[in-house]
């Protein structure tokens, strides 16, 4: 009945960061998972019929890669359903906390927060093994869906001013609610995504590291309003 | 500049009821893209993780139905979002009206529906062509939902009485709606759908027929809710 350690560390040294990418891996899967009930819920403000199954669609890739985050966890032995439980409270809370009250709104959030997690992607993915970045790249590549919101936007916005003031309020509410729940994910994270973002060559104290980080993605959530012609 | 009939007879002796099997996989498109939308909406209920990736996975299904049933329609020249216009209006009146408030209610209302499309399905396939049976049978075909559905609710209303009780209130309430609904579609019709179900063969006028299907359909509803030891 007494522990193995010899067994931990064996499996820390085949698997350098072996925790920290199964946390990730987990939060990415739950990220997908939110996404997807997100994209699909958003779907009920489509004004036509040929937004809704754009919409669809988007849902539907982002439950697809759910299921290869969830594949590639299950091959590390690690069950995903149980691996994502620590993430669900700070991702319900942004969601619960910033639900669009029409299509523009919708189409707002997915803009920005697609754009943080992209950020938070390229921030960590220095310290990802091979397979690991080749997986996470897949699963945050561009769908079409990029374009589709950043035009259906900028027409919007330039078809309507007080349109453009009320979403350039909701940018900020959005990006606020994403870094305030992000603390919440580092908190829940047990060490691994947090040592994953965090350099060992770097002087700077991990906590330090990290506020810098979310400094540089406020800087380009800032460049992403700009690009909508929005004040952020 | 002239019109072509002849054209327009060609077309309609090359493919009988043409026009109603058009309509048929329309409003069976618009019935997936919906029953997508539902699923994935009512997953924010889930009381687990692994209840939600259930429902999610449902949802991905019933979208990717909506992409094969869209792809036969293009393939016979008819645009999908177009032809489905007609349904939108019933379709999202039975929704609007069906909102479950809790995790049983939307169980049970993924429940009653599915069990009245398939018995519509049935009633209709004698009058299609074979590619289109063989597809309209793949749409519907049972996915693992049903089996995961009833054994939820069968062991949630086993275990609390008054539940029993105010699911077999919310089951009346879902048939009804959505016989009142059907009643909608065939006028939204335009003719195509009603005449794949009316027989030629028999001497009844065609509003009789459909009225003796919708008892049929209300017949089979009774017996499953009393697969669930609920009374209709």
């Amino acid at each position: 009945m007494s522990s193995n350690p010899s067994t931990g560390d064996d499996t820390a040294t085949v698997h350098p960061g072996s925790k920290g990418v199964e946390e990730l891996l987990a939060l990415l899967a739950y990220g997908e998972l939110s996404a997807f009930e997100r994209t699909a819920t958003d779907a009920q403000f489509a004004p036509t019929i040929a937004d809704k199954v754009v919409l669809a669609k988007v849902a539907a890739t982002e439950f697809s890669h759910f299921e290869l985050l969830s594949v590639r966890l299950a091959a590390r032995g690690v069950d995903a359903n149980a691996a994502m439980e620590r993430f669900v409270k700070p991702l319900q809370t942004f969601h619960q906390r910033t639900q669009p009250r029409d299509w523009h709104e919708s189409l707002m959030k997915a803009y920005v927060s697609d754009g943080i997690v992209k950020d938070f992607y390229r921030e960590i993915s220095a310290s990802l093994d091979e397979p690991t970045r080749r997986l996470v790249h897949e699963v945050l590549s561009d769908t079409e869906h990029s374009g589709f919101v950043i035009d259906r936007l900028r027409s919007a916005i330039a078809s309507d001013e007080r349109l453009g003031g009320r979403l350039a309020l909701w940018g900020r509410r959005l990006v606020g609610e994403a870094l305030s729940q992000a603390q919440g994910v580092f908190q829940e994270s047990a060490g691994g995504v947090t040592a994953l973002l965090a350099s060992n060559d770097s002087p700077q104290p991990v906590l330090l590291q990290i506020s810098a980080m979310l400094n540089r993605i406020t800087e380009a959530h800032s460049r992403r309003m700009a690009a909508l012609d929005l004040m952020a």
